[in-house]
């Protein structure tokens, strides 16, 4: 039975959004619908002029034989930046601060809603990136990794302070925890991530920047490479920081305990030019 | 500017997806493409027959001044057992068998487009329930469980079994860890969940139930209320559990570590009827 067009680009819109970075041939979409290509070709322009003007993504299209189309999910300057002041807002907010100085922000990384902005607005950083797999380190990482791998479509893999009897084989590396000065321990699973794999390092805090290091040498052991860091907050930091290129969505740039006054301005992310702002 | 209906549809849809269980008014849409109420409704229509053929969820359409309509994720009984059956062939390789007859799953789980399908399973389940929140332990139920509250458009919380000073005052119960019988601590950050909450309880893996039952007591402890326990595989344990009403999605009903085989069956989710399957 032939589709409609205005049935044909609601599923095919769902289609791509379900399936970002996919390269989809016409053939395929033309053969769900029983359609013929050159109505395809029309709905995917309708798609790809809506995608752009609502600030959804990108629809590149890719010509000849091997062809077809592919999502790629983007967010404009403006609204990450939004995005961003309202959350320096949230963040600044008084009973956030914690005894010993730190911000409480596990409520918000239990928010999908939230999640999926923080998730858009990291992997618009890396789409002129080739990424295998994102990496983090439990716990409080492993939501922030795994919306930016829903959106860059590829695996997350996350590293361990605790050795358990469910991961198998791991490969472990002592890092300088920065802020405590203490020698620890941080292990990944043998067989999660490929050797020579591309790798990307999200993590939802960094002060120092000891446990990005760690990451950075887990990686090395892996024989993988890494592509870039990114956080979620940063906060300043007196000492000498062991990590020197990475981006910041939030910068927690200073936190009075007796006050009780925290900070927030927003972090590097916005200094820099890349591939996903026109 | 007035937009044509292929373009509405196409920006609708993408807007439902990406808000599931909210309730958006048909003033809103009308706005945001400045046309009649009528158009809105007849794309609605559109939608909605094109997400129940496609199986991509259910669109409710409230009717009065206080309505509009509310887009429900969902997914078809064919649909889930075709996933749950070829989940059961990967979890059936023999490399996945570990030291001391563990299952090797952490790779399944940092795949987003499975965590996804996951998810949708899950949430499938409780569509007749209010949920308030998601609960889940770290660190491998974390995907998990941010993959249900996407769909269920509810936080998640998580439980810790280390103290961490990012997450404030907590309050922590002990329970007995099922396969080893040593009492344990779980605890959770006590600004993360609200008195009277009704919780869902989700985890990668079940053997005795002792972590699920901890996770009962802390509920508990919260004074909240417990709507269900969904766990991504149960392991058949010899000793009496401590957890009688589950549903799982897998059961890993055979371990032979001498032959090296594992036997992995679908879990009792197909068993029940609910609210979710027509």
């Amino acid at each position: 039975m032939k589709t409609r067009r205005s049935e044909r680009v609601v599923d095919m819109t769902e289609y791509l959004l379900a399936h970002p970075h996919a390269l989809i041939s016409l053939s395929f979409f033309a053969s769900r619908y029983q359609s013929a290509k050159s109505s395809i070709s029309e709905d995917l322009a309708i798609i790809k002029k809506t995608f752009k003007e609502r600030d959804i993504g990108q629809l590149e299209t890719i010509p000849g034989a091997a062809g077809g189309v592919r999502f790629i999910p983007q967010i404009s300057f403006s609204e990450a930046k939004k995005i961003i002041i309202s959350l320096c807002q949230r963040l600044s907010e008084q009973d956030r601060l914690l005894p010993g100085g730190y911000v409480y922000l596990s409520d918000l990384l239990g928010q999908p809603e939230l999640l999926k902005q923080i998730g858009r607005i990291i992997a618009s950083k890396y789409l002129g990136e080739k990424i295998d797999a994102v990496m983090t380190v439990a716990t409080k990482g492993v939501p922030i990794a795994q919306s930016v791998s829903y959106y860059l479509n590829v695996p997350f893999v996350i590293v361990r302070r605790d050795s358990k009897i469910t991961e198998g084989s791991t490969v472990s590396v002592n890092y300088v925890s920065g802020s405590s000065e203490r020698v620890e321990k941080m292990e990944l699973s043998k067989r999660s991530l490929k050797r020579g794999s591309r790798v990307l390092v999200v993590d939802d805090f960094m002060k120092g920047g000891g446990t990005v290091n760690g990451m950075k040498s887990l990686i090395e052991e892996f024989e993988a490479h890494l592509v870039g860091i990114t956080v979620f907050a940063e906060s300043t930091f007196s000492g000498k920081r062991v990590v020197d290129e990475y981006t910041s969505l939030l910068c927690v740039e200073e936190v009075d305990t007796h006050t009780k006054t925290i900070k927030v301005v927003p972090g590097n992310y916005f200094n820099e030019q890349f591939s996903g702002f026109e």
